[in-house]
């Protein structure tokens, strides 16, 4: 008999953890990751599913059965620098034992049912959250990603190559016609489900968001001998714009975070050349997240002229708002022995956004985080409410596939 | 017949230069800076000096004759990450051509002449400036700087040993026993000579100046889902310290720079850990530092108290104020054909402070600077300013060795 979801759990912890921290360190095409990518695909062939790969990695495991396009589940399997255990891969772990739930129920599937993993989710190796899912939609281009490169300089194209992918040019090819609705299972990334009092609730809608790049040159120098007032320091600038961007996201009700700094030589004796600082910004609308990074780069500009620096800012990527299919929501929420399920909006990007505005309908399940951690290893989730999760999923794929 | 100036500054210029900054990267037993030291030898030999060399890697090349404790005249080769081709070297290449200047004019020392390479002057890789000088005259022990590690986390020794220098256990060797007085020339760091007029000067006193460690923990979180009122972040208690820093030390017109950063995990889309950064700091007096850095730290303090994060600082290494031998300065700089040369403070520390500090009567010639700049890619001398310099050290070593 196939893995429950607390031995699958217990056996995939250990996988790409930091004995200093207990946080995990999963970047896509490294030896934790390509270990916990194996292993997905040992339970797909234990539970007799079928295993369909792109060109990049990504994968979905199929139980055949019905017609006409499936219903996918499913998340990612890797983690931001030192993350927690759950942003991921609860949501495959749930996936594989709600499918197990369905079959020992007798349950007979009308449409297919997949269980997915989207490769590089986070964009903490290079850069691009959501690689996964934006290359099989056809979302980014393989032209652009290709050409993408981490932080030791690795080109994303040869990452593949070193994973075994060196052949393959991946092409889009995931729409509406293969999926007729995707649903992903994940911690939930903040403390609403515990403020309401319910183990599992339903998303609604993801905040526009971005990644910006801020590049400061300034004029090296000598720490000792440099008269302060004939400075050219790139780290002010920095400092002053942290700062501000705090301020102005926290005065907004809206997110902004400085969370990545490079300095160059980054030499305590000296003044730095430059510093290159990466801003993570989120808010309610296009137009305030639009204007929260039009602020804060107007306040860092003005700073650099006080400062002598020079400044470019680059968006690296923007994501606009999605709003999930609002009647899959209701759906899914709706009508449970309990009552319904609650549904709330999140800030944190998702492959089920990805794929939502790639017109297939989407949803997203959220499990309760006692704490609202994540993106630490502190992130966790109690296992009573995973095991709800894995029931609700299993409720949910028995309606949409019936 | 042995290179002289020009020819040795030619032969070294590429040693170490990075291709797209034109700075360089001379780090404590890495390649360049090994290239270096093999040239120097090279050089030594040449000129059919003896060669001493102690157990870190120290050398002093001895002109023999006459008798008692020899003059000493020599720098350093390495440099700061991305730094300047004359802050060091050029103190090497004057005395070995300084030393040439007297031979060609027949002199005859009254004692030896020795010309001296202390290695990590910079203290770029191992985070302890002078840290030559400071074994050789025992102002740090080995025990203490053994286990010193580099930014990799290779240790001193480990460094050592696979520079050749396995065996040993360097002691404190060099006193006054030995030399009786030490010349050092360097490249002025400031703009004192530019505004003055004058192409060398004499030092009079060294600022006292030290190295703070600030590490800041807070809590790693999600960037996007953690409200901004929610947070503990470290970058926060950062940006106001590098701020209160520069701010206070302007005031006072002393010296405070944050230059090297270390953010943990340094992820995008996290809230950071935690943050270490290193601030350089230097004042007029040994009391002026103090309470700059006590008020820097205090202002952090009360920062950290408002973030939510926890702060610890520690000196990893302080200076006092050295002030070099008055007599000696004054035999160096009067009764020149062109009028006295000037005396005047510096805010760096060099290895000349550290051999004054173990009661070796110690002097500095420094060779102007257009600019002022150092630590630079942008560090620059003239060639005439140069050759003025090994001049200036000839007659220099001439009035000690008669």
């Amino acid at each position: 008999m196939p893995d429950h979801f607390e031995d699958m759990w217990r056996t995939i912890a250990p996988i790409g953890r930091a004995e200093r921290s207990g946080g995990y360190f999963r970047q896509p095409f490294g030896s934790a990751e390509r270990e916990l990518d194996a292993w997905f695909v040992e339970q797909a062939v234990a539970r007799g599913l079928r295993l369909e790969t792109d060109g990049f990695g990504n994968r979905i495991a199929w139980w055949d059965g019905g017609s006409g396009p499936g219903v996918v589940t499913g998340s990612h399997l890797d983690s931001v620098l030192d993350g927690g255990a759950y942003d991921g891969p609860l949501g495959v772990v749930s996936a594989l034992a709600a499918l197990e739930v369905l079959r020992e129920r007798g349950f007979r599937p009308a449409r297919p049912i997949g269980v997915s993993v989207f490769v590089e989710e986070e964009g903490s190796r290079f850069g691009l959250a959501c690689l996964g899912s934006r290359l099989a939609t056809g979302a980014t281009t393989w032209e652009r990603a290709s050409g993408l490169r981490d932080r030791d300089g690795v080109r994303l194209d040869e990452a593949l190559a070193s994973a075994g992918h060196e052949s393959e040019n991946p092409q889009p090819w995931l729409g509406s016609e293969r999926i007729a609705c995707f649903v992903e299972l994940h911690v939930e990334q903040g403390r609403d489900l515990v403020d309401r009092g319910d183990a599992i609730g339903v998303v609604s809608r993801i905040w526009p968001h971005g990644r910006y790049r801020f590049e400061i040159s300034g004029e090296p120098n000598h720490a000792g001998t440099t008269r302060m007032e004939d400075r050219r320091d790139p780290m002010l600038t920095y400092a002053m714009t942290a700062l501000a961007a705090n301020k102005q996201a926290r005065v907004a009700g809206q997110r902004a975070t400085f969370g990545r700094v490079d300095t160059q030589p980054n030499s305590t004796n000296s003044v730095p050349s430059s510093v290159t600082a990466w801003m993570d910004a989120r808010a309610e609308t296009d137009e305030a997240l639009a204007e929260l990074v039009a602020t804060i780069a107007r306040q860092a500009e003005e700073r650099a002229e006080r400062d002598g620096t020079t400044l470019a800012v680059t968006a690296e990527s923007v994501s606009g708002a999605v709003d999930f299919d609002a009647e899959l929501a209701r759906r899914i929420a709706s009508d449970h022995e309990t009552g319904d399920w609650p549904v709330l909006p999140t800030q944190a990007g998702h492959d089920a956004g990805i794929l939502s505005a790639a017109a297939i309908p989407s949803a997203m399940l959220f499990v309760r985080n006692p704490t609202g951690v994540s993106h630490s290893p502190d992130e966790h989730a109690e296992m009573p409410d995973c095991l709800a999760g894995v029931d609700a999923l299993a409720e949910t794929l028995a309606r949409l596939a019936s």
